[in-house]
């Protein structure tokens, strides 16, 4: 493999430690603005923030979803508490990815995250599709996970744009786990993967251990990242908020399936690399080269089926 | 997650050392004979065989067509050479994967896998969808890879089948790094994947670190266990062929992505798990649960695509 000097791309990742139900959206912001220019300072063109990043993960909370408008959304992006972000980022030539809850004027509910560009510009958008948990009132569960209450599915597929003299793709959280998310990515020439996420230690729905949260987490970016031949740098919010723990891990993968960067507190916590685009071209040229090697003739059942089903008849024998 | 002793299958992987030029098929179905019976003796009912598991890795090798079908090709499954194999089997009450160079009558010649119940009947075929390498002569290279050259794609697709009181889903090698493979098992129910690889230790189409060969083998198979729900074999066949080395590390893994088995030599070897099939059912009704979160109309791409292509058109921004 060879390093190529003027392939290269500053990546910082800028983890979030908890933010409280008391903590205003001011008080966020700054902490965001405080590591925009940390990050900065250390060479990074592109600073990727956690998902719903201006609030708590309110997710876990049971209310009504006008309560939660109310509270949690934003109803306009930019607006002007994350303006001081946006200004800072302008004025220092660096863009960032952010998440948080949107509003649409036409009252439609997304898990939605925006990259911004060096200029300031908001360069696309994305609407979270594999929302994870329920609808319903889990009365006995020691909290919530009410995205398919709050959030309707995106409607703006697996968005990939070309900006930081890069393509960059956008997911969210549950994404990770699935890899036709990172799939649609590579097959759009993605080369850098952004992902915020907010991640409970506990999982409510059935006596998982513990420790699968965090090392699932990081087999799936690894296998994600060297499968496609991606960069992807990927943001948690973490710790633990008014008493409900999330995992920290935010990493920085390379395309080589390789930790390049990794995050050791689950508090505010800046991560950097200097990731080399030419890793991409390597694998992409080898053994990851689509053209030559997949057979799409054989992959049908992965759009023609939701759910599993019965295995198909079998052949030659 | 609650251990079920009643969904419980002993799975073996029997891991191969080398295959020299001068060993003939008499020697090698002697050592697979041992093998089984070990695993037969630690409470196996499913042996895990690598691919081209009777001779030598012959891909490496510049020849003729019709020179390789005459060496290296079985003309008939079962024939002579393996009998021996499915008698013991059917003895045992244990069933095999096995993988091997098919020549058919027709004249084709594809890499293939058979499953072998535990009555000693072949109740699926697999033929090689992803077939890496080339089939030029590279003069310059330290060995070839003519997979290309001397196999054509599969014609099966990806069979799962009901075997073993479960679903077993069928691979072989380079398969394992495509994310569409598994899903194509899990998306017919397969809670086992079965595969037989030889993976040798230097790249030769360009300098990749030579570790990453064992570590892209792992979490790939770790990644795709977990995010299919699966219990994964993987058996190599591997050490120094006539100086020409692979990678050993055949692993048996859970549905959590964890490593429930290991080799530690690169010589014959055989390992045991009693992989509780209850896991997979655990993971399918929560986090992968298909029907509730896959969201097939956005993954599109994966099948109107070969290779990568332009950015699709950004929507709401």
């Amino acid at each position: 493999m060879t390093m190529s000097d003027n392939r290269k791309l500053g990546i910082a990742v800028a983890q979030m430690g908890p933010v409280h139900l008391a903590d205003d959206r001011k008080a966020v912001v700054a902490r965001l603005v405080e590591m925009l220019k940390e990050a900065a300072a250390r060479g990074a063109r592109l600073v990727v923030f956690p998902e719903l990043a201006l609030t708590t993960f309110f997710p876990r909370y049971w209310m009504s979803e006008e309560e939660a408008e109310e509270r949690f959304f934003e109803h306009a992006m930019p607006n002007a508490h994350v303006q001081p972000l946006f200004d800072l980022a302008k004025s220092l030539g660096v863009g960032f990815y952010l998440g948080y809850a949107e509003r649409t004027a036409g009252g439609e509910r997304f898990n939605t995250s925006i990259l911004v560009d060096a200029s300031g510009n908001i360069v696309s958008k994305y609407r979270k599709i594999h929302l994870p948990g329920h609808s319903d009132h889990k009365v006995d569960a020691p909290f919530q996970h009410l995205e398919k209450k709050f959030f309707q599915v995106g409607d703006a597929g697996l968005p990939v744009v070309e900006a930081f003299d890069t393509r960059v793709g956008m997911c969210l959280c549950n994404d990770r786990r699935w890899p036709e998310t990172w799939r649609m990515m590579s097959l759009q020439s993605a080369e850098v993967g952004v992902l915020g996420y907010n991640t409970p230690s506990l999982n409510i729905h059935w006596n998982e251990p513990v420790h699968l949260r965090m090392s699932t987490h990081l087999i799936s970016l690894q296998a994600s990242a060297y499968q496609n031949a991606m960069w992807i740098a990927a943001a948690a919010k973490c710790g633990s908020e008014d008493g409900h723990h999330m995992i920290g891990g935010s990493v920085i993968v390379a395309p080589t399936g390789e930790i390049a960067a990794r995050t050791v507190t689950e508090e505010d916590e800046v991560i950097v690399a200097n990731a080399d685009l030419s890793l991409v071209e390597g694998f992409r040229e080898h053994v990851f080269n689509f053209a030559k090697h997949r057979r799409p003739e054989h992959y049908h059942l992965i759009v023609e089926r939701v759910g599993a089903g019965e295995p198909l008849p079998l052949k030659n024998i």
